[in-house]
């Protein structure tokens, strides 16, 4: 367990963020940049083993990010590893694929109950736009429908990025709001090529959101009377929430499914699955990159999806999640703080009902949720690692030794929250 | 050496193939499609060690593909396949980066004269689109100019793929024509944010063609002229060419310029290097990717650029190449046969003129090209891999033995073009 203790010194982060800040723009991009974080968020890291991992310094964390999703079994799991350095040693990137492409494939249509073929990138971005192409060929039509304020990649055609590359043919829908989507439709006027939906709304900065049962069937519904395309952005919740693909509870297929994140455990694949009747569409629209036929990563995905089947991973990640969720609770409770703990709870995430007054959804402003910002801080203290403001991922190789101490861990930041903010009102217990 | 008299019977290759069209639209997809090669070019492949592959049927080959690219030392290089394992026992994709990103930044700012930072993701396209949104940023325009027929990678913007994502904001020029590229200006009227251009002229079917000293130099002119950015596409020849980038021979600097292939000798990772000017824009304009601060991949590149330097890996791979082109060049005047070899030689392309008359520039249709396809048919039955129509690339691990075994199936391939198309003008001698 990390040392709860531990003064967490950080000199080599510093140093290092000292020769990024030279050669690497803004001293790091994307994602993984941590100058919206607290302050005691190392930027660097050196070591996973299982739930854990280790800064560059040294100190030790809990992990609850999961690396934004990839690692599902937990990290340097050897299972996945062996398989994958069985291939990189003798064949991984050649001028063909190797068999391990097609064992792929065929496990991810055996265990996908509607799909018929597997397609591999390296991107989630690269499915969902794909998707999107695919969808446009298919039906000759142009507007793509998703949902306002949700994340599909950082390509320009989802975010808009800058002039001259728009948001090209997409029109928005609201989450979970089947009127917003006929609304959408009408405004397609005749050009609906294909629905875009995330398995779950996880926009940052609010609460999560499961789908209703009513709008997962009535966007399939939608799209069959309308002939267009059903994708689902499986990205984020693949093979955490449902094996067989995160809608499969719901009983509603999509058309496409687009995967990546967990799929192969950490190394670098993304998948879409598809139907008999776009495969044809699939086989003549281009889309290709160097990587993307390399066999170590589809090994690692065949040995990802197998373990997690064998040992119930799934089973297990939702138990530690109901504990984990149940406990702060409980400790959130017990210091007088109101909370909401939203999405499911192998992807939790946990905003101060107070924060919200103040809350900016801007990420690169700096945010104004303090509550969140401090208990996240005090967590890292003591050796846990939970994003304050993007939803968290739980692995596999979680212990209720680890859940516990992160329920500890949680109860003592709560306390600190407490006296900072003493102030805030107290929720009335129920 | 491989076996030249081997049947190569590909049993093996017949059964993944068939269960490959039941999971995966068309069989495969993308440029590892065998389908427009001769017959008897395997799909499937299980080992690479320095120059030579194998197929899943145990047949071997030398090998001038690398992958289309991505493999420069060799296969299975000890050097940087240990480089990238000690990185995946230990870290490879956690919640930030390692120490190895640094590294690797700093040392491509070291090699690259003009370059001031880096920038990582998994594909080529990934840079290429993302340099094309950070000139549209950092200038507030929207046009970007590029060569018609010119190949940046298969993301709708660049391709145009299908109806509501066309290639938008783009005007075409022609390579090698500064005339073509004021007129592109003027077109753009006013609204030139950036040109892209590839490291040399490498389009499919055609010659290829090095830049002009005057073109090169003339769109750096043009560019700051309008205060436009220039974005060099290296995705292709980048550290196959010259370790300080392709354009460095002509003294010509590009303000961003995209890598992938070769970077990592295999190991999934592209990268954009840019100049000072440029920093703050990529710092504020959001482009992330699940996998593109994994360590292992980064291990690798900088094993493979440190790798190369020490050995002189350029110079040797174009010796070899010199070598090869001499060669086949000698055994086709031999058997009266004109062809031409074009392009750098440690990246190859050879067209039959006879076939000029009959080709047609059409990837997806059946390439009326029989010269060059029964040319290649017949190296790859004499365990030599050579593309039809797509370019060669020349590895660091190929010997003179590989080079002189592959001119003599050369000879035994031209003997038997000539055989079959008997009527074929033959060239003057000089």
């Amino acid at each position: 367990m990390p040392d709860s203790t531990n003064t967490r010194a950080m000199p080599r982060d510093a140093a290092l963020r000292e020769r990024a800040a030279a050669v690497i723009p803004n001293g790091m991009y994307g994602h993984q940049n941590v100058h919206v974080l607290p302050d005691n968020f190392p930027q660097f890291f050196s070591r996973g083993e299982g739930a854990h991992i280790w800064d560059v310094d040294g100190n030790e964390y809990i992990d609850y990010l999961c690396s934004y999703g990839p690692i599902l079994l937990g990290h340097a799991h050897p299972g996945v590893d062996r398989a994958a350095a069985a291939e990189l040693e003798t064949s991984d990137c050649l001028n063909g694929p190797g068999e391990k492409m097609v064992e792929l494939a065929e496990l991810l249509v055996d265990i996908t109950p509607w799909a018929d073929w597997a397609w591999f990138a390296k991107n989630g971005t690269d499915a969902t736009v794909y998707a999107a192409t695919v969808a446009r060929a298919a039906t000759g039509r142009g507007a793509i429908l998703r949902a306002g304020g949700a994340y599909h990649g950082s390509a320009p055609t989802w975010m808009g990025l800058e002039r001259g590359s728009p948001a090209d043919g997409t029109i928005e829908y609201s989450y979970n709001d089947l009127a917003s989507v006929r609304a959408a439709i009408d405004a397609a006027d005749g050009d609906f090529a294909g629905l875009m939906v995330s398995a779950f709304k996880h926009d940052v900065f609010i609460d999560q959101e499961m789908p209703t049962q009513e709008f997962a069937q009535g966007v399939r519904d939608l799209c069959d009377a309308h002939g267009a395309v059903l994708i689902l952005d499986d990205v984020r919740g693949g093979f955490r929430l449902d094996i067989r693909g995160s809608w499969a509870p719901l009983g509603v297929d999509p058309d496409l499914s687009a995967y990546c994140k967990a799929i192969g455990n950490g190394y670098p694949i993304s998948a879409l699955l598809g139907r008999d009747s776009l495969a044809k569409t699939v086989g003549r629209v281009m889309a290709t990159g160097s990587y993307w036929y390399s066999s170590g990563p589809m090994a690692a995905a065949v040995a990802t999806i197998t373990t997690m089947q064998e040992t119930s991973g799934i089973a297990h990640i939702h138990a530690m999640g109901e504990r984990l969720r149940n406990g702060l609770a409980d400790r959130a409770a017990a210091h007088g703080l109101a909370i909401r703990q939203t999405g499911p709870v192998e992807m939790p995430l946990l905003i101060f009902d107070a924060d919200d007054a103040d809350a900016k959804a801007d990420l690169f402003t700096l945010l104004e949720v303090p509550r969140v910002r401090m208990f996240s801080a005090e967590l890292a203290k003591r050796g846990v690692y939970m994003h304050p403001f993007h939803n968290g991922f739980l692995s596999a190789a979680l212990t209720k030794e680890d859940i516990d101490h992160t329920i500890a861990a949680g109860d003592e930041a709560f306390a600190a929250v407490r006296a900072q903010f003493s102030d805030d009102p107290t929720p009335e217990t129920n």
